[in-house]
């Protein structure tokens, strides 16, 4: 077991291709790691930064006429995207996702979905197996306990795999304020999907933007 | 210590006031009892269903050049309104916001804010003694340790304080899912700020409107 | 508020009547207070204690067409028994329920349903004002989040509701293992559905209907 | 410690056999890190859907003259199969249940059993030694506290024992819902021990036989 | 419902009597609302606390013959007296015990036992109704869940019990370590069984009897 | 139970005492409700806003030559100031105490100590039945376990009192942020004991202070 | 990293080694991550076992005139043995323990001392720097707070230690039940320190000496 | 991945540098993983020990002027100090810091930081590629949420870091007691920062100056 380290092991967008498995009403009907909206709002979040910062991003379901759409909170992000929806609980077993993923060139994968030990660990434990290099993105999965959630991200880990929550992976893309590109979009995220952030920037700014109180 | 029941007592969108005190920065950032972000969710839900079902709703802060702007999440359910900024950290001691809640001639006075020990507690506390009828909505409001948090509603009912949760309010305003005027609104807010219901509800629509599979 | 004491206000099956209300897979999809398994477990144990001890049970579910049918696992402990189906969130606004409990001629009113905070806290305080004497069973209850359960717990306790779980309620029922006609049913139910204690009663009759091993 | 990955490291039913050790009355009275009735169920369910996907399962308990019987809710699933009885605490060291599972010829060694820190790491962590591909089902499990239970998985962990918890096995036997052969029976395992995803199921089969509603 | 306040409302040895209800294995088997070592110690220390300072204790179960005798670590420290065994599950209906508490003389009545939902609540209620003051210890109590735990001091303090855990007892049945009759027996509990504290007195007494050590 | 509420209930500093309890090593040893650094953080921001707002603290300890002096940061606080040294575990049978608060002819008197279910309940208990306003600081106090902390918390509310926590007390004693006396001070005390809202106010000067940027 | 596994990785009484490290009141003022009663019970229970199995038992203390003595219920356990009084904070550092350890020539090093993240991390992760196989036993230890008890075993697991808890050490000291030499001390010390297990030994014992019942 | 053990792996003062990253106003306002207040005690407690044990600290911010300086509690211990303030959020991308790290010629490289699982991951990780051996103070960290910061844990884990916290680093530093150079500045650090065990360490002081309590 090799560690997973050095400056090449962070998270870069031009090198990264996220795959979103199974953000469906069936699953969360009976997702209990997590307070549903959270990983809603979570998953929204980590799909409106992979927009911003240019990473394509692979939307599958299974089995969607019965078990339902992928969240429109999700899709709505990618307006007109196919949604590749599937028979296989294992994703990485669908040739369809596999070849879309490969056909994005990059190397690091990274995927989030529901539940985290059934649509998750699969493809994940499956993909390291063929030597991808592959994040977890935690806080936009969730499983039917939180035994269920935290076994499966132990038994990730022991395959190999990178563990990461959505506001760190955005954070290690941007991985520099200097660079403005994205900058604004990040902030925009942060207002809709981490409030605590949002609401503590635009007070830094009202603050910033009101003239120097005279003294006395 | 009267008990507070019998149908007068549940609240009537055409009888409810609500009062949202200091959403505010500078008290969300020492707010621990809850995930930031679902308090500016749930507060945010709040004011959308008052709004939805006619319940005036009056905004107040404290020293918001200072403290801070409430947050934008709010204040764009009701583009335009004036809020109340005050000096006293006590509400109910603020005329004007007393005035403003009296002007509407509303009986079910509902206050939601942070903190729940400090911002809540005396205005509440302080109205219950002036024979107001008062509703706290304690997952709309938050303190700086779920201990505050908690040993402020056990104060608040040791007032006389009626408790309820937002999603408990908007349901009590609801009342009956034959009364339709408002019922697409309230389902708006549940997609947007109750996802686990909201999920649920377009799932529910799409295998509606889902031809019968054909036999065998 | 006075204080429900003495041994009249302990549950008998002969003036107890048990109404379960919305425990239906909308519900069941965005509830957080609890695991679910053991909602559907605790409601039904509950059921089937009712039906053991001759208490009357009335089915209530809201737009069952929609929001799903009651729990199998319920409706089949009364086969071909009649589900209220309403359009009321509130229960006890719907006359035909009210009407079904009125005609038990039972005064103790029993509650549980799904959520805690909507469904059970709304019909709980209207009936406390009409001066029937009710009690909660709150784990065959549940809400969208511990905070909603745990403060419409509060909220109806301030409305003079009496607060109990389900083993408590069959237990209180039973009161005195010398009434023998129960027993054997009880038994059962702990077996199904209270694993600790139906493996702790199997194993006490196994260890007891063991010869006496000979000494040394 | 080298990596566990790949697809082959997915467990396939045809390669699996189940070991539960233990799941007896007197392991059950001082199972203090999850509620008694879930791991009951856990363990059962777990059983079905071994059976379900033709798993070998082999039962084994340690003095059930004195610890109790095998809890019927899993024997009741082998009906008529013999229960190892041994006197060892570490069933790897009895031949008896080590010819039984090598009797199977299947190389994916499943271990779930009572108390997790007892009589499921000694049988672990010995088999992992003698070169067994060995996965624990947690919440098929249980140990005397939170503490022991969680200490034992990160032992295992450190043995090189791949961790899962029951539904995350049954769905990775399956693997692919356009196999249909076993897809009913887990259906109905979901219904019974998985009441969140089972009550979904039944909603989701109600609503698509519903006829489409008529528009306006 | 009036306070329960005053001087007069502090408990007093020589007021005080004590009933432990069903400190039994078949109760203990299913207890997860505490530690089950915990609840045996705390219950055994509140039964040595009452013999030290003189409170009259009744020791009571059910159907001892199948669900087991009390626990040895309590009837140790009352040898020889009789256990009241019952059929009854609500112990205030068995005329035995009731008697045996009113022939103690003592007003202020204090309950312990297991279950807290059931074996303690039944009892303590209709107490309650005849006027007793009625005294629960809950963490030398128990119940089959930490919600039924919970939920059922809840229901006995509306009922009117004053809910206390037994070092608040003990301390109180203290009242000045001016006292010092029981003081050397109440340190003796306190190593035996709050080894926090004991331990404390313990290093306390060393290092008052070290010599000051000289100065430089 | 009469409510407790109207502006006349909230804390006025003019009309409050302070009575610190048993904030002693011998009871933080045995301190397992809280994080000890909390308590003795939290009292002594309560000793400091006392002071800042002249409300008379007296401070009493328990047999301190054997259980340790009062906290050396409470009583720097009030350099010089008599510890009143009991051997009464019950403040309030102890003359010396009352006397010395009635000598103050304070009307609101607040407490907090060590233990919350023995040295802070019994005086506020006693208090209360002799017609005192009582407040308990409940995160200035604390018990040997989060049970024993939580259930004197009810017991005292069942006697009458009104739970609080520090920051409340403080923030009721300031009232409003146009009264100036105090406001540097409580800021210095939230930079010391609140570090989340002090941090908060240091930035919100930062950056009042910090010239608006140029646009552009 | 090599995976610890395979029969020899078992604790065998015969190759064990036990040092008991700063079981002292100093430490055990300010352990958080347990309740400290069950702390000083376990580490007395594993003393037990380890006497009994004849497991050679090393007791250790730092400045005891000082931090104050080993429990007396650990050292009690061993009359009149000595206690090593270090300086050294890293046990492992002190010759005499080491040599004492050494003497015994036994190869599994088995260790549990206060603070978890202190005083047990550091000798740990020295010895196993020198070749010793090395066993902390978790819930026979604890830190300063629930992170630095969990952090620290986390840094011992990549130190290469081995995680066990003390009932686990117990058992796999005993391994088999056909091994009667050391069960019956083993069933005191379940009494004694394992309620939740020695009270269910005990009425297992009850029913089996209770003739079996006439039918009918 | 190789285990990180022996006595060389231990923290020595005279090999240790110290990074303190991002203890910014802008990254309290929503740390959620801790009470913020601890955190910034914490923290300041850590930086305290190295400037005592003469460890060099370097400490750097992100865009300073907006997110806001330092906390003064930290720069208040290093007064003068330049504060590296970058755009980088990750700081190991920031030649200034990593010269400044470089030029202190210490091997033994320690950060802790706001938000674990971005400032403190992205640097800790990048280093530990570079061959530095890196050790985190998670509890002078913290996250947005409680799974941010402990995934983040397990991250960096798997880069092969070494976990400790402040109180365990600063004991580390110290490793015998008998060297007394830096014991009085440590005994002043927990006073300050870790009242649980300062307040006893008075207590010890205390009772060892109290002459003999003369016999009877």
């Amino acid at each position: 077991m090799t560690f997973r380290n050095g400056l090449d092991s962070l998270l870069r967008p031009e090198d990264s291709v996220l795959v979103l498995i199974d953000h469906q009403p069936y699953q969360l009907t009976n997702l209990n790691s997590h307070d549903p909206h959270m990983v809603v709002n979570n998953s929204t979040a980590l799909a409106k930064a992979a927009k911003a910062f240019g990473v394509p991003t692979i939307l599958t379901s299974v089995i969607a006429e019965r078990g339902g759409l992928i969240f429109p909170q999700i899709t709505d992000v990618f307006p007109g995207q196919e949604v590749i929806d599937r028979t296989f609980i294992n994703t990485w077993e669908d040739k369809k996702v596999v070849d879309a993923v490969k056909a994005t060139g990059r190397k690091q994968l990274i995927i989030a979905g529901l539940w985290t030990e059934v649509c998750v660990a699969m493809p994940v434990i499956q993909a390291l197996g063929e030597g991808w290099d592959v994040t977890v993105v935690t806080d936009a999965s969730g499983g039917t306990s939180v035994e269920a959630h935290e076994v499966a991200i132990q038994r990730m880990i022991g395959a190999g795999a990178n563990m990461m929550t959505w506001l760190a992976v955005a954070s290690e893309w941007q991985r520099d304020w200097a660079r403005t590109e994205h900058a604004a979009e990040l902030t925009q995220i942060l207002i809709q999907h981490a409030a605590g952030s949002g609401v503590a920037y635009l007070w830094e700014q009202q603050l910033l933007n009101t003239p120097v109180p005279a003294k006395g």
